[in-house]
């Protein structure tokens, strides 16, 4: 049998006949509901399995497992040798050279004493040695949440006025963060963090880097009376009246050394690149990741450390350094503390400018611009929704840009779910393909036949939708037939795409069959799968669309089965 | 060409030798990015297609199609005849028959003086009458609208001691209701209202029903002392703390009133329920009417009127009675008219356990328990966000019971798209279709081919999730590899499902390819949509995963053709 096509006189070629032989659609194998609770559970909140190494162990071995994934410094720290801790002892020193002025630079932009930011280089490193697991993480103050830590005390207490009330809200906030964030590790709730797009952190991260780079005019240009807002607006206009106070050494000082750290950056900056790509291959369990850094705080701040984290660009040249464990952070951390013993009266008096240099510098490599190309060259919207949080943390504050940027992406997927696509298909000629008519221009309708597939799951939110649009669609179908004298025999849906589906989905497709009956046509359904399957069946106590003869496991065999049925019905007729 | 399968010895037939020849997957044809803009804007606001009747009309023909569209009166009243008016008298006789009573027992129940019942059930068809597109739909006070108006302007003004800013307070509120209603229509915003699903509404109305009968006994019981309250505890507490006010001729006369409307129902009862597909069927332009009920609104707040809307129960009635147009309306509303002018001063002493024994039996039919059994049949989840809807409405708030339910379902949903279903494929013997091998327990694995369906939409929500999910497989079939001693060769990914990716979604694709090949498989992609399909092309510059060797149609095709290149390979090696 073959497919003749009305608007196209080559015959095509199709190899429909061995696939004659129809294969049933099957309901799936039963499960319990507290089976399937248990699932959707599991990839809920395990979907990383992190227990499966304890599968099937002797008790024995399950207790030093146990012991060794709480602590993971008693799985590597046996078989440490001295070769490995010659590798960490140079990244050690490392990204000692790199923490020491970013420490106290940061404690600076987070409005406290430069002394706090050396004690958070010092203890959470060696917490993390012990809880953490990951090779090449390099602990410590970062800029954004240095940045945000300090903006939004500020709105409580004047770090000027009341220093000491501010140091006790910096530490408490600290406590509070990280009991927080270990709650969320503990709760396998890390996931929460898939939420901010990559689009929304490019924007983001720009967008911060931008106003902390703005608020380093200060100590660049030599400013004394200078706005304690974070706005691009007000930094700006504070900028600019307050003219006759710029400093023209504090500038040429400022300047010089800020080219200087650039340049030595741009040698470092292309090997950051290379080396995210492998950092983010080396898989941790994020949630327990967010247990040992938010332990990390907790700890951190019952001993005068403020907010720290895993810093991005200190960890990538912990990984080029070659670091091999943990190690090198204990490496950072006792190298810090003898600055802080023996060096500290040098850098007591480190000038604002040096600072503010070295805050500019460390910041300027999170604007990401190829990834900000990249990402308009593939997704629009995505772009939009990066622009979002880049001036919403620019203009109006960094929660702010932060929750708009989040608001629209969440937004996007919604309109997704309540618009989903519908396409209809056609044959590709010489195959038992269907395919997208638009897509695959090659492709041709069936006469008689209506072939759409479904490309979503169905629920309450999208069955309105999808009624309508099937609807139209038969319309638009029934409005072409009338010009060309064919009448629409099969509406066929693919549901090869509709992985769930809810009460209010099941409900249309009685609606549907009634519709596409008054019209003197058939519903037919291709391959609706497990979950599908089975809620179609409950809901259908009348066996309507869950004849065998209106249900079919792939679009072909639907379409040549129905046309033998019509070309009989018709032979038996004239006989 | 046959598959061999390791676990079984029988040799399965193949049709596999026919499909040889590969057809290649192509780009989708191009589309600006308007051109996409607006498809998606014509989706999100106008899926109904509301003006292709306007479409290649002359401009005379669309200035009087757009009457039409704004009065739809002016398309029906032309044609209006005797035998249509005949019709239209009886059902709006009937309808009124019961709007009388019961606009003077929901105007009670919203704390209001009854003959604003009847103006609002006097007013308001009129105007829809006008504006309105439904045949069937009766308008006036409704019981869960009088109950919230009722209950949200109790809590700050009471009806008792300052009744004139009560009854203000509630013409504002109609008001602005009618506003907002109107312009969620005129935005196109109706769609809204697709977020409260099936499941919702049910649990909703039932509770809803319960808190009005609750309500009721006060007048049923004869309680003179009675909480101003309206959940569940309060009400019954008031009930059994005042036990000694129950006064026995009331209850016998409500009770014997109630059984009689219930009986009288019951009749009714199975007519309501086989229209309601009837009336479903029925299709209007849901913004239209959003549109035309807020006008309604707007106007009858004017004129003394509060909230109405259309009445399911009457329009039902009115549907049976053989209403075949707005008319039927505007019978009802003079018959109302007359009622007002002379009939009043018989329904002002209506005694007050005759409006709560009609108020019962009106709202009993709310109650929908085989919904609810259906509901627990197909999907547990649902029937929890129903209990959820119920209870919260019944111990809670009517606002927040519906709150809680509209929160839980949307909160299902996103978990389906954080955690989308991942399934591995197996081939069904003597076909070259691939289905779901837990689903089909005939079909079975390919040896070295690992084959899974992404079944979702990929974007940032989930692409952390399917990254690891994907990981997980490929060690899960590593680990099942390593004691049947053969090699994983190919993953491959079947993107049927897949109609939409983000830019996030779009990385994980180069993630998985690195790590796939350090395994020393490759990765290999079937059918990726049109917009998957651009998007992967336009940020795949170094051409990784869109080399054709990489990309099939179908399944069949690709491990076809990868099968017979291993062979070939081999056999040049051996050679």
């Amino acid at each position: 049998m073959e497919y003749s096509n009305s608007s196209n006189t080559e015959q095509p070629q199709t190899c429909l006949e061995i696939t004659m032989e129809v294969h049933r659609v099957v309901p799936p194998p039963h499960q319990s509901t507290i089976h399937k609770l248990k699932t959707t559970l599991k990839e809920t909140f395990f979907p990383d399995d992190p227990l499966r190494q304890f599968k099937g162990q002797p008790t024995g071995k399950k207790w030093i497992l146990a012991a060794q994934y709480i602590f993971p410094i008693l799985q590597w720290g046996p078989h440490y040798s001295l070769s490995l801790f010659k590798s960490d002892i140079v990244a050690g020193l490392t990204i000692a050279s790199l923490a020491i002025p970013q420490g106290i630079s940061y404690a600076k932009l987070a409005n406290l004493p430069p002394i706090v930011g050396l004690y958070s280089s010092f203890v959470p490193p060696l917490v993390y040695a012990v809880l953490g697991s990951s090779r090449d993480l390099a602990v410590g103050p970062v800029s954004i949440a240095s940045l945000i830590l300090g903006s939004m005390l500020r709105q409580e207490v004047s770090p000027v006025s009341d220093p000491v009330l501010f140091l006790q809200l910096a530490f408490t906030t600290t406590f509070f963060a990280g009991l927080f964030q270990a709650s969320l590790g503990f709760l396998r709730l890390g996931f929460i963090v898939d939420f901010l797009s990559k689009a929304t952190l490019i924007g983001f991260m720009a967008g911060a880097a931008i106003i902390v780079s703005l608020q380093q005019l200060k100590s660049l240009l030599g400013i004394t009376h200078f706005t304690t807002k974070m706005g691009l607006v007000p930094v700006l206009s504070s900028v600019f009246h307050n003219t006759k106070e710029w400093s023209w050494q504090t500038i040429l000082m400022g300047f010089c050394f800020l080219v200087f750290l650039l340049v030595a950056r741009h040698v470092e900056g292309i090997a950051v690149g290379r080396t995210f790509a492998a950092l983010k291959n080396y898989k941790v369990d994020g949630n327990k990741e967010m247990m040992a850094i938010g332990l990390m705080n907790m700890v951190g701040s019952s001993t005068s450390c403020y907010i720290t984290t895993g810093a991005f660009s200190r960890s990538a040249v912990n990984h080029n350094a070659g670091a091999k464990s943990a190690v090198s952070n204990i490496v950072m951390s006792i190298t810090v503390m003898v600055t802080l013993l023996f060096l500290m009266p040098l850098f007591q008096y480190t000038p604002n400018v040096v600072l503010g240099a070295i805050i500019v510098s460390a910041v300027v490599g999170l604007i990401d611009i190829p990834a900000a190309c990249q990402i308009w060259k593939i997704d629009k919207f995505d772009f939009i929704v990066m622009l979002c949080a880049f001036f919403g943390v620019i203009f109006i504050s960094v929660q702010d840009g932060l929750a708009m940027a989040v608001g629209m992406s969440i937004f996007k997927i919604l309109q997704q779910i309540t618009r989903p696509k519908t396409v209809m298909l056609g044959n590709i000629p010489g195959t038992d393909i269907f395919r997208d008519l638009h897509h695959y221009k090659e492709s041709m309708k069936i006469p008689g036949f209506l072939i759409l597939s479904i490309e979503a799951p169905i629920n309450f939110a999208n069955s309105t939708y999808l009624n309508e649009r099937i609807l139209r669609w038969i319309e638009e179908y029934e409005a072409e037939d009338h010009k060309k004298q064919s009448n629409l025999q099969f509406v066929v849906l693919v549901m090869s795409a509709v992985s769930t589906i809810d009460t209010s989905g099941v409900s249309i497709f009685k609606e549907l069959k009634k519709t596409v009956e008054k019209k003197g046509a058939e519903l037919v359904l291709v391959n609706p799968l497990g979950e599908v399957m089975e809620k179609l069946q409950k809901s259908d106590e009348a066996g309507d669309f869950m004849r065998p003869d209106c249900l079919f496991l792939t679009v072909g065999e639907a379409v040549a089965t129905l046309t033998a049925t019509i070309k009989s019905q018709v032979s038996n007729h004239v006989v």
